[in-house]
């Protein structure tokens, strides 16, 4: 299938901003951002950006996926022998720009040494969020692939919920979840799938074990997502409950305060409010039940090519919503050594609000009269 | 299972070089690194070494996670609202250390630069390969963990290898290797796994395609690998052929240079030689079967916690091989639009040369008389 997107177009929008930034060239290291701006798939290598010009520089591995993936593109192929920090440094020479644009959060201060070695008299730039602040509202090819991404993971859940309990363990829970995703045409997991049975659910980024049954627990905790052909991603956690858990909160009332906590959310995310409006939104929410103390890591966040992107939504983050992003609400709660809950879903930031893109039930399963 | 390492032995021999390279702090915050010398199994979490303390700055989600695979480490948890960066500017200024070692080849610009607009009268010393060297060379835990990756990969392959050409597609073909490698333990492939038919087999690093059918191949190269609990990978590849591919080189003639170039690197395997006299080696072979144009990367690397890891047999790399270190060889032979081979094992380096940790049989599956 041909690429939906206009990559020719990205660049150009990339050239047209050389001069508000400042620098006659451009570096794009940064792989996730280098995909975005010409299509290509793998590592290892970079886009320079001129007027007038523009390169990649990557090795032997790449160069005929380099001809397919970026038909019409010129390409610099490093020997085998040159490291591409060094590779660059030569032909950023060779353009013989003076000013110098890179990603700064992105370029290690090992690279960036090498390339001043080698390129004495340029002006190296910083830039923050170059690439990225084109990322963060998506156009509608990449709203299809993310609605893409969404329908194969809930596709996935959907054929393995009703059999949670008669998986041997958390880990093949993960593995078969994640084989579920391909067959519904992922080429592969968003990210590490999570499966926390009990008190596992307690820890937000746990790691599936095989040596723990699902058999026999209170409720489980699934966060996963698909990675679709372009590279887009969903993220989503349910909960699946067996057992009332008691206690303060019980399982169901920290369920239903995080549900609460996400509708919240989902109003707030509009244009004009600040990533950190979202995230207190959905911290007020669980305030009011008495629950923020157990909510331990941010509210969301933005996906796209990456699983983590902007907006964040942490505490004071002043980042505005633009409409056309595509982002993650997550509120949780965690009870150590007794229980966890965390609903996820992605929404559409819209001037109406989020809307929900992922339409999962979200019951924890238990009827609790 | 307890952790068959012994974390705070890492440590010491850490605190042990903090004199040698001239700093009374070593910032430790590559994630792999983190995890080799503590065991923690996150991100986003960066360790301090210093004379008579060591502290781990993470944040809320991993503060259970940590107190269950760092037991008796010191954490310091980040407020949802600060950054990593910020938090460890300000933790480095109250440490008052004067002289603080980082690591220079995984800290970006943007984050020194965080640091030293919060610590003002430090001295930022820029390190390379501190905890890589440690890791270059592995302890029988370690090679015990390898070999088992090495297993569960070749297992996985064993059952799936039969009935490759009954396998719709090059993507489920690797989604099927990746999930019986988890069904032998893998907590996951080592990396995405490669599955190349045909004329896809001449890109080293091509994404299988699910419109791609093997039946009706020439050929399929394969190259997977496992990770097992503790992290440490396997890495293989392998062809199998159903039809001869003429032309020069031939498949079978292909195939035969890169097992008999791999052998001569294998020979090369031992204290004394430098990582690029192993490459030379590979090469040679391949230049006396007349494809060393067709060979377009270098011959094998390290593998351990990273996938890719020091040494990395590329021309004229003077790193000098140690016993203990282990590494894969994985010469290829690749021909646009017409055929690709890559033979790769694990070996590891004695003083008798490479010993084989992988046994999966090598032939092409052809007979060709």
């Amino acid at each position: 299938m041909p690429s939906p997107f206009d990559h020719a177009a990205r660049r150009e929008r990339l050239r047209h901003q050389l001069g508000a930034l400042g620098v006659g060239l451009f570096l794009v290291s940064r792989a996730v951002n280098v995909r975005y701006l010409t299509g290509f798939t793998g590592d290892s290598t970079a886009l320079l950006c001129l007027q007038g010009q523009e390169l990649l520089v990557s090795d032997g591995r790449y160069a005929e996926q380099l001809q397919r993936e970026c038909p019409g593109l010129e390409v610099f192929i490093r020997p085998p022998g040159v490291t591409l920090p060094m590779a660059l440094g030569e032909v950023l020479k060779a353009t013989g720009a003076r000013s110098v644009g890179f990603e700064s959060a992105h370029v290690s201060v090992a690279d960036l040494g090498t390339w001043q070695g080698i390129v004495k008299d340029a002006e190296w730039k910083p830039c923050a969020d170059v690439v990225e602040a084109f990322r963060r509202v998506k156009d509608d090819a990449e709203l299809a692939c993310i609605r893409r991404a969404i329908g194969m993971a809930e596709r996935a859940y959907q054929s393995i919920e009703p059999l949670l309990d008669r998986v041997p363990s958390e880990a093949e829970a993960a593995a078969e979840l994640e084989h579920l995703m391909r067959r519904q045409g992922a080429v592969g997991a968003a990210f590490a799938t999570i499966v926390g049975a009990g008190a596992n659910a307690a820890l937000p980024h746990y790691h599936p074990k095989a040596g723990a049954p699902l058999a026999g627990s209170t409720h489980v905790l699934v966060d996963w997502g698909a990675q679709e052909e372009w590279g887009y991603r969903s993220d989503l956690t349910r909960v699946k409950a067996w057992q009332p858990v008691a206690g303060t909160p019980t399982l169901n009332a920290a369920h239903a305060a995080a549900v609460s906590a996400q509708a919240a959310g989902a109003e707030a995310l509009r244009p004009g409010n600040t990533a950190g409006d979202v995230d207190l939104a959905v911290r007020a929410v669980l305030a009011r039940h008495g629950v923020e103390d157990l909510f331990i890591h941010g509210s969301g966040h933005g996906i796209g090519l990456d699983i983590h992107e902007a907006p964040f939504f942490r505490p004071g983050n002043p980042q505005k919503l633009e409409a056309g992003m595509v982002v993650t609400l997550e509120p949780g709660i965690y009870c150590p050594g007794r229980l966890g809950v965390r609903v996820e879903d992605d929404f559409l930031v819209t001037n109406e609000g989020g809307v929900r893109l992922s339409h999962l039930p979200r019951e924890l399963g238990l009827d609790l009269g």
